[in-house]
């Protein structure tokens, strides 16, 4: 059967002829086979070509060391050129203090040697060293990344750019941002002030917060989530861009009739309704309602991703920016979404400076929206903006895309010198 | 298309008449569509339900710890109860010298307090605890799976049962044994000597080498796969089974032509033709070829099992029985596998007892070939089997399936008093 939203993106022939010609609706789905095939060779290829201007600097940069560094229950990476000069990377504690061995053991000797502007070619030849591939996912690839931002961080100090211009050149100067709430303890009348709070605080102009109850829903979950998709719009009004994060709570007969409220009352996206690895039911979802379905924070596949496209299971796709390895791997995915005029909003973590890395890689996308995702500047180490000091924080509901060398953060030296490094 | 292995399998009517009958052709399309959904549907329901005998002992076993213990290179986790009984089990150095992290922050403290008998849901909750589902994959389940086989052993020192008794019971006192040879470097002649020497010394009735050049191929190992394929059945003749491992190494266009050299040639199952996490690939290869395609030893997901037994993407599943997450979980893919009429045949890797572990499931496996993957005893740590004394090693082709409580060996008091806890 032809869904609803295929026949909304045929565009050429009414929905309502298609459904009275099964001659013309056969011949259609003909049509959509060859389109498929020829979408995912288009996915295919643009995932294959360079994604950064890393491959036009004129001098190679060798990299010396990549290390992790650790300070109380913060890790550092820092990675050194053979001339001297140092990039850094802050990794997010919570997953870091686990994942440390892998980093230590499996990623950061590969890179001793090797010509930081190969860095794109580099992140599909540590995948395959050492057997590194049986590691897919979040436990290798946050690791990767971190190698990958403190990189990053040297090519830009070494040649006097910032981190964007080495990713392609930056679109534009400020990042608009959404608010996210993560509660799903509290009544819906809570949620919303704290979404209220929220949005004066920072001046986001978009809010995104939970359905579900995370990996399952209940009755009491599901009774709550009918209430707070209507208060919501109801306290915002319409002119408040809003999304929902059901963090793969549903099955794909919850997450259809959930989402039809959600389309009742105009709501931006509706992300990870079903299990994050169950492909076919995303589809699903996505078929029945009309609102986008978003998602992809859990995944570590750029065949998934090309899956998920493809196919229009996905109508926003979210790579973590650090789950799935790093800007350069983030910026393949969005090169693979453009194919098909689906935009990219990925998903960050607040700790590990998730905002600051987030804010170069939106900068440089052209298939994303007005809103990323913003969770605040929780780190504990001290650091400012180089050059206008402070910390890197939203003004206005938006990031001012830094301009200095590098990812655009001082961190304290003192704070430095008393980093100890990481031995397993 | 209705392809040459589909036609095999419909039965019912001659392909010849199908090909010159279009309506037919779509009649079978349709009847082929149900059958999908019918399958898919009993494929969930076996992984839903309990695939051991844990939940009907009567007496509660209240897990007070599971620890990870060191010794110069070694790794092994201890788990005990609050009436003091301990269960052993080994890891594979070669990974938990990195993952430890993860075991000690996000897999250890969970199974505090737990009543062992739970021990299958455990692994559900385990997963969902913490946000752990984020870091699915090897990382995470390499670390489960060792909790896992502590606590079986735990439990059948409890109870006084052999682990396989605890698993539902063996259905066999021998497992078959086949011997895998990893050479990627050396002559196709140098294989088959090797393979002759490994055959002469464990008395394995079954073989497999690899082929391709492991995640992609050249020209140089395509024309030794053309050598070998021929070679090793030539040498060993028409009554020895023969495998071949291809880990990744091919598209779809190379994989089909290696596969019918394979047909010709009577090979038993061709692993891994194309990237393993390329699902729809892998369906195309099983469906162009008449051989068994075998699979799944980097998979992690329940859902992309069912995906490929469903849709017979896979004649031969091979769920790593430590990277998937223990036995249990194995047992789940074996029950999902046994409603598509397929076999399991796990991937092992031998240090970290792999042959103990994949002795006691297939032995209560009622899906698997008379050939199990065998890498002979490589660890170093000192045990001997319970009662019998000795390694535990193959003879004559096969292992004896150990008959006294949990995994039925013994580690050295004296070396295990030199261990010491590991701390992150």
């Amino acid at each position: 059967m032809t869904t609803r939203r295929t026949l909304l993106k045929l565009g050429c022939v009414g929905a309502a002829a298609l459904v009275n010609h099964p001659a013309t609706a056969a011949e259609v789905c003909r049509n959509t086979d060859n389109d498929l095939r020829e979408l995912k060779a288009r996915i295919r290829n643009a995932r294959l070509r360079p994604v950064s201007k890393l491959h036009s600097l004129t001098e190679p940069i060798i990299i010396d060391r990549v290390e992790m560094l650790r300070r109380d229950d913060q890790f550092l990476v820092r990675a050194v050129c053979t001339e001297g000069v140092t990039g850094w990377a802050l990794a997010n504690p919570g997953l870091m203090d686990s994942a440390f061995g892998i980093f230590v053991n499996r990623v950061a000797p590969f890179f001793s040697g090797k010509d930081a502007r190969d860095l794109e070619m580099l992140l599909d030849e540590v995948f395959v060293t050492d057997s590194n591939y049986k590691w897919q996912g979040l436990a290798l690839w946050i690791c990767v990344a971190r190698a990958e931002l403190a990189i990053l961080d040297l090519i830009g100090k070494r040649t006097g750019q910032p981190v964007h211009a080495l990713l392609g050149g930056k679109l534009r100067d400020f990042v608009g941002l959404y608010h996210a709430n993560g509660d799903r303890n509290h009544s819906a009348q809570w949620v919303v002030e704290k979404l209220k709070e929220s949005v004066a605080e920072s001046g986001a102009r978009a809010v995104k917060f939970k359905l579900g109850a995370r990996m399952h829903y209940t009755d009491a979950s599901t009774a709550r989530d009918h209430v707070l998709i209507p208060m919501v719009r109801k306290h915002f009004g319409d002119d408040m861009v809003i999304y929902a994060d059901a963090n793969s709570s549903y099955d794909v007969a919850t997450a259809l009739k959930i989402g039809r409220v959600m389309e009742a009352y105009n709501y931006g996206f509706f992300e990870e309704p079903v299990q994050f690895d169950y492909l076919q039911e995303t589809k699903e979802v996505a078929d029945g309602v009309s609102i986008p379905i978003a998602g992809g924070e859990q995944e570590s596949s750029l065949w998934r991703f090309e899956w998920l496209i493809a196919n229009r299971a996905l109508q926003i796709v979210q790579p973590d920016l650090i789950y799935f390895g790093g800007l350069l791997r983030s910026l393949r995915v969005a090169a693979m979404a453009r194919e098909a005029g689906i935009d990219i909003v990925p998903h960050i973590s607040g700790s590990g400076l998730g905002s600051l890395y987030m804010a170069h890689f939106a900068s440089v996308v052209s298939n994303t929206t007005e809103y990323q995702e913003y969770k605040g500047d929780p780190d504990k180490v001290p650091y400012e903006v180089t050059g206008r000091g402070g910390r890197f924080r939203a003004v206005d509901g938006r990031l001012a895309v830094p301009m200095t060398p590098g990812f655009g953060i001082t961190f304290d030296p003192d704070y430095l010198s008393g980093l100890e490094p990481v031995r397993v």
